[in-house]
């Protein structure tokens, strides 16, 4: 079944002119046109219907006409005027629906039938003009404000020009049941508008204005909505209706391709043949890349060298190193990072293996994610490679003998020097502020991997929110993170740190040899190990080695987590080495505003930030 | 009557040593150490009292402890060894009283017998060491979430070392009476936090973490509180609690200031001898000051000119000219923008007509405001000058043949070209991210202007909110505005406009005058006064004067107002032109969107920015 997708401009941030570009570049089929966008507008509503006509969009419908009702006889003799006005617009616009919402007035009608007389009388002008409106409950409605008593309302009238425009958000976040759409006739099914929004505790109008998402970016169950509402017979737009203060100000080019991601991802939810090429299995991460320059670059290898990894591979014909140990690998390319010697490293590529490389790209293809020009890649083999959200390249790979190893010349380099570290647990990627939500869609939508919960943290420097994506068999996991408001500008540490976390059977032993072997570790403070052992009953040999390794613990209702950090290498990268104990599956993000305590004040001690002195540490890692 | 003033830690950014350090150079006593900023710090206990100690504060409070009582006797035996833990961290610390908060687990006691005993029998323990308990009513408590709830357990355990803490925000968000406090002995007040807040509909835990404000910046009335606390006879530490995102990722050194700031204005309120010079009374904008350069230098002055104002008077040393127009006073100071030819324009000064000025900046010293340097000022007359948060120069002045127009000579000019300005109404001033409370509290506290409610308007570009500071008489007038997240950085429109209003009392003639003179008027769509005619029921001629010169109209209960803009001149500067009808008391912030949209447009059209392409435009004025 082919749809029609539609995007409300509310959803995007500019000027109209700039909204109805984006809209149409990403592909959508139509609008609905909010009022307050075509006032600020510099076209007639004539011209605003040729413009959209070229751009290939249709306007779906004028939205909102609101407090259309009312018990005092005047006021609501003004509201039909003024309707009557709006109606010459829309003539204009060439749009044939208008949507009125429940009235939030304190003079709305309360009985229902005198409301069905007053929705009547309009709806019987609007139909003479062959037009007609879709009533819509607003969940903090005066009187009406649950789809049941908007449809009671609209049954009432009898109108053939009045129907309802159903609101995913408006009905879950009521908890009303979508299974009754069944008990409406289709045609008086005028509108869908589809929402998504987080879980949140709050007065329901501000997280309806503020907080709402795509669909597959919050937790309401959209694809049951829709279908009931496609069960009941609703054959018009799939139309996006999202208020959110980041895409208020993001760019709407960029929105709205998240948009349109968010339908194409809600529609492979539906029964029936996949439209889209089905994600295949990830397997592992193959490698994490770094991108590094002449002064970044041997500060990491050194780095790398102390925790164990072999220097096992230089590539054929591009400044990129391979690094190994057991199944994690690391690859420092010194071609990516620009200018190339003012000490920047950056997580810059995400190998992923793919159980079919080539499906996985062809989907992220059709996901409308972007597919980087094959030369730009790390290695030669044929990679299918796209871009996050973010700017990280993700490469579908296929580790073998034919694979991408094969553009690596081995260096002879036997790699006997392990500490321990077994394969990437994990890689932790601050994402740009506009870009957090869009990115938990694109991880679920492109990849497959299933968005967690997201947690907020109170960290030094600001409250900052994580979200991890990975999936049932915890192959491939990526730590999301993102500043609530915006990091510290204040702050002269370290920005938006990434980091990649390598998995261990045994921290302890592991710490043991990465202090042996000078491993520039994060020091801990002893405080937090006392704090530990007041809070939790951990066993003595436990603290006793939080202690004395400087190592950080969490848990979670399945098991603990040891893990423990580097110092942050060239401007913006760390490492960290991990051991999940029963299960844990979490990635430590309690412990953050301790490590980014440790890091700000570690940065100090290392001279690389002048406006820091370095302070008395007591701390469980000596030297 | 002296206080001894206190910040928690958690009010401010940064890690426990930017933060000691930000409480100690903004002048406060002592501080509540935050138990996640303990645990994260360098220092043992020991040290951090010792650290304490040598920046002049005291450690007053430890907090919190949470979730103390339980009703599964083996997790209270837990929660008794972890107190013990926490009081042998007291004492190293040197603090001897600890914040119990009321529990908020599921487990918490409900009978408060119950509830007394185990308090009791931790207060015991306490109170053996040397230390007290102060038991705190969390709002969302599991069973105890009022104060008076708290008072009764505090009451039956009948334990010296047991008593209460009181905090502004758990008491006034639930609408608890201050007046009940002087049933209280006064040896069981134990402490007190303050905090404001802006009223908000949401639920209390949330509003809380993540929205409290520092006294006189929110809709609480601390004044009130704080006297029945000291009435009932409490005699500690004035102390703030404030959970703010903001100020969470805030420059710590300005949010301690802010902080002090919010303590001396609100002891200021308290009855008895002042504390502070009293503020005179402010008279009027005397000038308003531009800073501009080689570029924008000649474009401002040429459209000063074509507003109607005469270049009246040349600076005797500096390249600071003195436009006039009425009592309307622009100086265009070349000296104080950098770099010189970038085409930068923006508001650096306010001059303000102070009863006594000396006085106005004797006060503003005492409430930490930064005095400015003589010799900085654009005049040479004994001008006492301070910096408002966003860098803007506030000069108290006194408008007469003795005082700062002396600096300047006659150009001989008469201006008899006006064009109907009679006076500065408002200036329009964008905040920086960070500064907007601080503002408000500024304003406030230091010139004695009164904030007006806090709006939020949905722009083209991201959510707005505005502020007016004002005083009874509306002599002064500031339009203080932030971007509630950030400006849509994708936008290549103008950053951040400022504006000077200038009052007319017609501007229907005014307008006919401006546009004969060629001023660069913003162009305001056509469909805005359709719209405006199909809401309002405005008089005809009112509405053809609308659309004929592309006026903006907005109305508040008492009356309307009609603006223009200008174009942007330089890179962030605009004029308006207004006139308040029938005691219209706002500043059109409704219209903010259109007129945002059409600079956007004009700036295209323009030129100004290569990425807009000129669109076609229908608009009320001409050419």
């Amino acid at each position: 079944m082919a749809f029609r997708r539609s995007v409300a401009t509310v959803c995007l941030s500019g000027t109209l002119e700039d909204k109805l570009t984006a809209a149409a570049a990403a592909g959508f089929d139509g609008v609905e046109v909010f009022e307050p966008d075509l006032v600020a507008a510099p076209w007639s509503p004539r011209e605003l219907g040729a413009r959209c006509a070229g751009l290939g969009l249709s306007v779906d419908l004028y939205q909102p006409f609101r407090d259309l009702d009312s018990t005092d006889p005047a006021a609501f003799a003004r509201n039909v005027r003024r309707a009557e006005r709006k109606f010459d617009v829309m003539a204009e616009i060439g749009v044939d629906t208008v949507l009125v919402c429940s009235s939030v007035s304190p003079d709305a009608v309360a009985d229902v039938d005198q409301l069905a007389e007053q929705l009547a009388t309009v709806a019987h002008r609007a139909g003479e003009r062959g037009l007609r409106i879709a009533y819509e409950a607003l969940a903090w409605g005066t009187h009406v404000s649950t789809w049941d008593a908007s449809w009671d309302v609209v049954r009432r009238a009898d109108v053939p020009a009045l129907g309802l425009c159903l609101d995913s958000f408006h009905v879950l976040s009521r908890g009303g049941d979508p299974a009754g759409f069944a008990a409406v006739p289709a045609e008086k099914l005028f509108f869908l508008q589809l929402a998504d929004a987080p879980q949140l505790q709050m007065d329901v109008l501000q997280w309806s204005r503020h907080h709402r998402l795509f669909p597959g970016q919050g937790a309401f169950d959209l694809p049951r909505f829709l279908r009931s509402v496609l069960d009941a017979g609703y054959a018009g737009p799939l139309s996006l209706e999202v208020f959110n203060d980041v895409f208020r100000q993001a760019d709407p080019a960029r929105t709205a391709v998240d948009a349109m991601r968010s339908l194409l991802w809600l529609e492979e939810q539906l029964p029936g043949p996949a439209p889209l090429p089905a994600p295949p299995a990830l397997t592992g991460h193959s490698f994490t890349e770094l991108g590094v320059d002449g002064v970044s670059g041997p500060e990491v290898a050194d780095v790398l060298g102390r925790l164990g990894f072999t220097h096992t591979g230089q590539h054929r014909s591009k400044p990129v190193q391979l690094w190994e140990q057991g199944a994690a690998r690391v690859l420092l390319n010194a071609s990516v990072v620009r200018p190339a010697a003012a000490g920047i490293a950056a997580v810059t590529a995400l190998g992923l293996e793919s159980a079919d490389p080539v499906r996985s790209a062809r989907r992220a293809e059709a996901l409308r994610a972007p597919v980087l020009p094959r030369s730009r890649g790390s290695a030669e083999a044929d990679l299918a490679a796209i871009e996050a959200p973010d700017g990280t390249q993700v490469f579908f790979t296929r580790t073998g003998p034919e694979g991408w190893p094969a553009d690596f010349l081995p260096t002879g380099d036997a790699g006997e020097r392990g500490a321990g570290l077994t394969a990437v647990d994990h890689v932790g990627l601050t994402q740009p502020f506009d870009a957090f939500d869009e990115a938990g869609l694109f991880y679920r939508a492109v990849l497959g991997l299933e968005p967690q919960a997201v947690t907020e943290v109170a960290a030094p420097f600001g409250l900052v929110r994580h979200r991890a994506v990975t999936q049932p068999d915890r192959a491939v996991r990526l730590s999301l993170s993102v500043a609530a408001l915006r990091r510290g500008g204040w702050s002269p540490g370290v920005p938006d740190p990434q980091y990649v976390a390598f998995a261990t059977d045994d921290l302890v032993a592991t710490a043991v040899r990465l202090r042996a072997a000078g491993v520039p570790l994060l020091p801990v403070p002893a405080n937090y190990a006392d704090d530990l052992d007041a809070r939790l009953d951990l066993p003595a040999h436990l603290i006793a080695a939080i202690r004395e390794h400087g190592l950080l613990y969490d848990s979670d209702a399945r098991g603990g987590y040891l893990h423990l950090a580097t110092l942050v290498l060239g401007d913006r990268v760390f490492f960290e080495v991990v051991q999940r104990l029963d299960g844990y599956d979490g990635y430590g993000t309690a412990d953050s505003p301790v490590r980014m305590a440790a890091h700000r004040r570690a940065r100090g001690a290392q001279g690389r930030d002048p406006r820091l002195a370095a302070v008395t540490s007591r701390t469980g890692v000596p030297g």
